[in-house]
């Protein structure tokens, strides 16, 4: 009954929810999910006024003519997803035919293999390196049947970002069928001078897709919206694949009121970098190597032991973090940038984990 | 760039809203997607312990083992949608191979032709008896490419049903590698004493699929919520091409909630009854064929004129119901039951349009 190509699916594993431990743990904290410490950027109170027995309104809700505004690009421009995760598959959905390649990088986020699964295309991987997506490596790797290069922008989980002129080289040596898809999840946390203006690129380039989502600075995880730029005829043709109720009415709401949070966007940002010193700082005691992050993570490689047990350990001490086994890295974890305490409270547990015999 | 496949897709049109036409028709009704005109059977307030910031934990929420003890299913015979809709993409992918046809009917639910496109499926639809999907008309169109049948029972936009017996047919003559989806969405209305007892032929046949939706009866279509039923390898597989996160949390939370406010659906059920009556009789005085519904909407058929203008004409009074022209029927609407004051707005503007030269 089954295509066989779902067997090559291995589950996605996602990060243990603290509700799921809280009997257990009662008080326990989740870094494991890049999720927003500060909560999210909207009330659910504001929203009590959306009809939630009305199917959504894609089209006639503010949201995207506010997004195309604030970006500076045409609302012809822009796809809305449930979740960028939807979006990725949108894409696999609408230009895959038999035969394809989807090319991304090792150690990268398992989406991209997933939706080349899905579409029964072959997944190639490029080395890593200095844990950085490599354009060298990719560029090796484009073949005639490559359709689309999925790049995480900052990488996810190793938190390293690709130059402006990184991706123009890229473009430049990059066929035309063949889409290139910039996810930038995390591109609000980012201070590089020389992160790409991707929306410069978009106008510049027509087989380039840009992601972004508002799981992450916007602290909407739950409610799943994520949205896509690129030119005009690639967004049609992804409309065509779109179910038409893809994004719930109060996803669309919230993530409209949340555009306009500029305090909540502020703060995250400020106590984000705040976060990310504190705990470079906390762990210069160990042997570790964290590799530059421009995102709410940071990836911290143990130099001198196997760390093989440190997450269940951390765990029984009440801290979700996560492992990098999936990675076939037993020496690293990736740890999400909390609020003070929570920083405080993981660099003590982890004090405790790695001192106890 | 594209797979040709999406050529052979026409977008999916959904009801006009009333929000996009409040400007115009400030006190406009919308009787065009069958939603509850009672509201959603839990309130957004109820929901406000959610944490919009975190990821949805589809494993750990309580919606899925309280709806297997309501349904007396195993948990491992169930699985979540992003909607109905989403249950039938992932159905599709987790099953079509090149070749392979889906089977349906026409006039019915636009969705299942729609994910035929997007699996590069072809699509094949047997002619209704009587308004009423054909059991005969299926099995003389089952190949050995048939891979999934898809039944909407109660029929949208008909209204009428398909009996067990109809069903059980259908499964003795259906070979092991084909899955029938009885697509239920409307299942909590039905009355008639011959409407499938699904869950007993689902553990009777284990290439049976059956699906039902939080967007009808507990009006939640803003929050997406399906939920399918089969035999554990089914759903096992279906796991396999399921985004991690493709369920968002407010929705499972409020379904969850949902499911326990029984004087809600009371009254729902009470109230749509009462309302078909109600407009069952006030169109007896017009030249119509209204075949016997057993959901929330009527299927109204104008023997003796053309009602090409209607929808538009309706629109202009504030009145939303749903053309039938997209399946070739220009004497026939679809009409929602709503409350007696929308029911009885719709029939006062219809009869001003049906008389107003």
């Amino acid at each position: 009954m089954f295509n066989k190509k779902i067997d090559r699916i291995s589950p996605y594993v996602p990060g243990i929810s603290a509700e799921s431990l809280k009997d257990r743990y009662p008080d326990c904290i989740k870094l494991a999910s890049n999720e927003n410490p500060w909560g999210p950027a909207c009330s659910l109170a504001d929203c009590a006024h959306v009809p939630i027995e009305r199917y959504p309104d894609y089209t006639a809700h503010p949201l995207i003519h506010t997004l195309a505004k604030q970006l500076s690009v045409s609302p012809s421009q822009l796809i809305l997803g449930n979740g960028s995760d939807e979006l990725f598959q949108l894409i696999a959905l609408a230009t895959i035919c038999p035969g394809d390649a989807i090319l991304s990088s090792e150690c990268t986020f398992s989406e991209y293999e997933f939706v080349a699964h899905i579409t029964d295309a072959s997944f190639v991987a490029a080395p890593l390196v200095n844990h950085t997506i490599s354009i060298p490596n990719l560029i090796a790797r484009i073949t005639p049947h490559t359709k689309l290069i999925f790049i995480a922008n900052p990488n996810n989980p190793t938190g390293t970002y690709v130059s402006h002129t990184a991706i123009e080289q890229l473009l430049e040596n990059t066929p035309p069928h063949t889409l290139v898809v910039l996810d930038e999840a995390y591109a609000e946390y980012v201070t590089a001078p020389d992160y790409p203006r991707s929306m410069a690129l978009v106008n510049q380039y027509p087989n380039l897709m840009v992601t972004r989502t508002f799981s992450k600075l916007y602290g909407l995880a739950n409610l799943r919206v994520g949205y896509g730029i690129a030119n005009p005829t690639i967004i049609q043709n992804l409309h065509k694949v779109r179910q038409p109720f893809n994004v719930n009415g109060l996803a669309l709401e919230c993530a409209y009121r949340s555009l306009s949070n500029h305090a909540f966007v502020q703060k995250t940002l400020t106590e984000n970098t705040r976060g990310a010193a504190y705990l470079r700082d906390a762990l210069a005691r160990y042997n570790t190597h964290i590799p530059p992050s421009e995102a709410n993570f940071l990836y911290i490689q143990f130099n001198d032991r196997s760390i093989d047990h440190l997450p269940d350990d951390l765990i029984r001490r009440g801290v979700i973090i996560r492992s990098m086994k999936r990675f076939g890295q037993t020496n690293a974890i990736r740890v999400t940038i909390g609020t003070s305490a929570q920083n405080e409270r993981f660099i003590k547990e982890l004090h405790a984990c790695l001192t106890t015999p």
